[in-house]
């Protein structure tokens, strides 16, 4: 490795070693990649000691640069969430290798038998900030995809992502695989970010994982193809026809379960109709769990809503707190949705299959929910083992991010000397 | 409409009305398109003289601008190629409607049943240079994946896209879907083309037709994703055990059925067992058939060889010239097709399964051939009733691209009251 002070040039030697391994990684046996994730899950169960070490330094650390509880909270590793690490490996591990896998098949009149199969993007580049976990996920799921990965964690994870990584790295050597398949960027200087953003030659598609400004800034400068939400602005409507026991349990969890993650609902609309048989009780049974209720003039007749500004619809709190407000009709929800939603994940609570069925067709953000909590926004509860990120852009990846959205694909033509006439 | 020389403004209505219509056509029936697009093939069928009336014109525009014979060629249209096109509109209205297809479904542990389903992108900006038929094609395709699009057909064919585009605007209005789902930018200006390329609010894929000169230009300037590729650099590789009849038909065909196209084979390498039993056969029917063979030393005690020079090896003639190489194994030719290919289509012509195999696995184009002419790289061929382009990126859209890959997807989900633990 290069002078670390010269980042340019670091940065170019990550970028074609990545290229490099990714040449190798494409035609890697499913095998091979498996056994790494097991053996990388084995050694992280073998050091939970060092990796929790490497940890409290890092926690030390954000303590004195003054981050804030959350923050740190997401950066801090027990024994628990180090297992659960280790359980993601081994769960993306278990999952079907999407390389090489047929997708499509056909015959064309001319004899022409066509298979579109999977194959890797290449190089995957991830920008996150102080969640060490990423570094694991990413770092599994671009393996199984048989993509190279560079990974740049934020600063102040960068004990607890470099100790996690040396585990990755080990079950590489272990399964034979290049080394280079998951690199982590070996400096905490921001400058690696800046040149990562520009690296078009090596990198094919870049991942941000972390708040609005971080994601903001690469989807502003980054050259390199982008995966990424900047917000997660989450709405659930109370329909008309809303079932009042689903309605209570589904906005309860969809707001408190976890209030920072870009699953969690941030605005609650409630169809007229249904506002003092299922609405009220909703708006109470959140305040006495302790969530701060912006209600329009409607609900303020309720006690504890305070009055939501005009700026509160389209806004993302990742706290304890609820835009709420009365629409007419499911025209009027789906219109609110369009105007200030972010495309990421929205849900109607209704047991009117007409009213789910114009949601889901007039609305159209990455994920659409019926009757089930937008907490489940996630890679894991979508059965992908694992994602990389959350994605409400349109174009190749959207929704939550797996392996095999990580891959493109090829056609494979077979003739018998067929010719175009 | 604005005044037509000021661009910007020009540019910036037609996008916002392609953003209107997008939204509308979103949700528009499968039945009101296809309609749409029989109903345009109609109309340009009872409008052949109209259509070749107004070619007329751009032929003899392109001819006093001294446009070279084959460009002059794709420019003309007589009768059979309008009935070309209107068959091509028809293929496309025929196709199933990708738009609310589910394309995968499942159900979680949790309950969930989740449906991934097709949805359109949004507006789509075409570039192309005076290619009449990609008026119809491209439009065709946009409207049967509900996207709006942004056509901007070469200057010397203005009239003829004209004309053409007028057809499919009446096909929209007799099956009430708004004309704005089609718009043609209305000035020669190249200053159109520049604005599309940074459209980023009101465009969503930009796809250039054309040559190097264009697609270049587009890949370099544009803020807005690009699906395209710049060269055809296609290769067709007889291996030691092709059979003899399949490679003299299929390397024929492929270099000399047309010339001008991307799919026309650029570069031939023989395996050296395969050279006097096979090889020598194949480069003398070339030169028979009026090709120009440009090969290595090897190949040069051919008479009529002549010697290829080191440029030769990776170049795109799109003319009736080939460059030929004898290779000394199926990792030579490999190795030759990695550092010359442009990534679009590689053939090989073998008997040998284990050879395809590995030449599939090992080499990433985006389409690759046995045992089959090159030229038979085309949407149209492929199945897909036409094609806006052929894709060489690996991000979204790959090979040639129909209707189905100009459409995204979003996630439908549906619980019960279901609640994330």
């Amino acid at each position: 490795m290069n002078d670390l002070s010269d980042i340019p040039s670091v940065m170019h030697e990550i970028g074609r070693r990545a290229r490099a391994a990714s040449e190798r990684l494409a035609t890697a046996p499913a095998e091979a990649k498996r056994r790494a994730l097991e053996a990388a899950a084995d050694r992280l169960e073998a050091q939970v000691a060092e990796v929790q070490e490497a940890n409290e330094r890092d926690v030390a650390f954000g303590t004195d640069k003054g981050l804030s509880p959350a923050m740190l909270d997401r950066l801090r590793l027990d024994a628990d969430r180090i297992a659960g690490i280790a359980a993601s490996l081994r769960a993306v591990a278990a999952q079907e290798d999407p390389v090489g896998a047929t997708c499509a098949e056909w015959e064309q009149p001319s004899g022409l038998r066509i298979r579109r199969v999977r194959t890797p993007i290449g190089v995957i580049g991830v920008i996150y900030e102080s969640r060490p976990n990423v570094t694991a996920d990413a770092g599994a799921l671009c393996l199984k995809s048989g993509n190279a990965v560079i990974l740049r964690g934020g600063s102040e994870s960068f004990h607890t992502s470099s100790a996690i990584h040396a585990c990755l790295v080990a079950g590489l050597a272990e399964a034979g695989l290049p080394e280079d398949a998951i690199q982590l960027v070996p400096t905490r200087d921001r400058a690696a970010v800046s040149e990562m953003l520009k690296m078009t030659e090596f990198i094919d598609v870049i991942v941000p994982r972390g708040g609005k400004g971080l994601v903001g800034l690469v989807q502003q400068e980054a050259r390199v193809p982008v995966f990424a939400h900047l917000e997660g602005i989450v709405h659930v409507y109370l329909d008309a026809a809303a079932d009042p026991v689903k309605a209570l349990d589904v906005v309860l969890n969809a707001k408190t379960r976890r209030t920072g993650i870009c699953g969690a609902a941030e605005c609650l609309l409630i169809h007229r109709d249904a506002l003092d048989t299922i609405g009220q009780g909703v708006v109470r049974a959140l305040i006495d769990a302790g969530v701060e209720v912006r209600g329009d003039r409607d609900l303020q007749a309720i006690a504890g809503v305070t009055a939501a500004e005009a700026d509160d619809w389209g806004r993302e709190y990742l706290d304890s707190i609820i835009a709420a407000r009365v629409v007419d009709d499911l025209d009027a929800a789906i219109a609110h949705v369009r105007q200030y939603g972010s495309g990421h994940t929205d849900c109607i609570v209704t047991e009117d299959n007409a009213a789910a069925d114009r949601f889901f067709t007039e609305l159209d953000s990455a994920i659409l929910m019926r009757n089930a909590s937008t907490q489940f926004a996630d890679g894991a509860e979508f059965g992908m083992g694992a994602e990389i990120g959350i994605a409400t852009g349109k174009l190749h990846a959207r929704g939550p991010v797996g392996a095999e959205q990580l891959t493109s694909f090829k056609y494979i033509v077979e003739g018998d000397g067929t010719v175009r006439p």
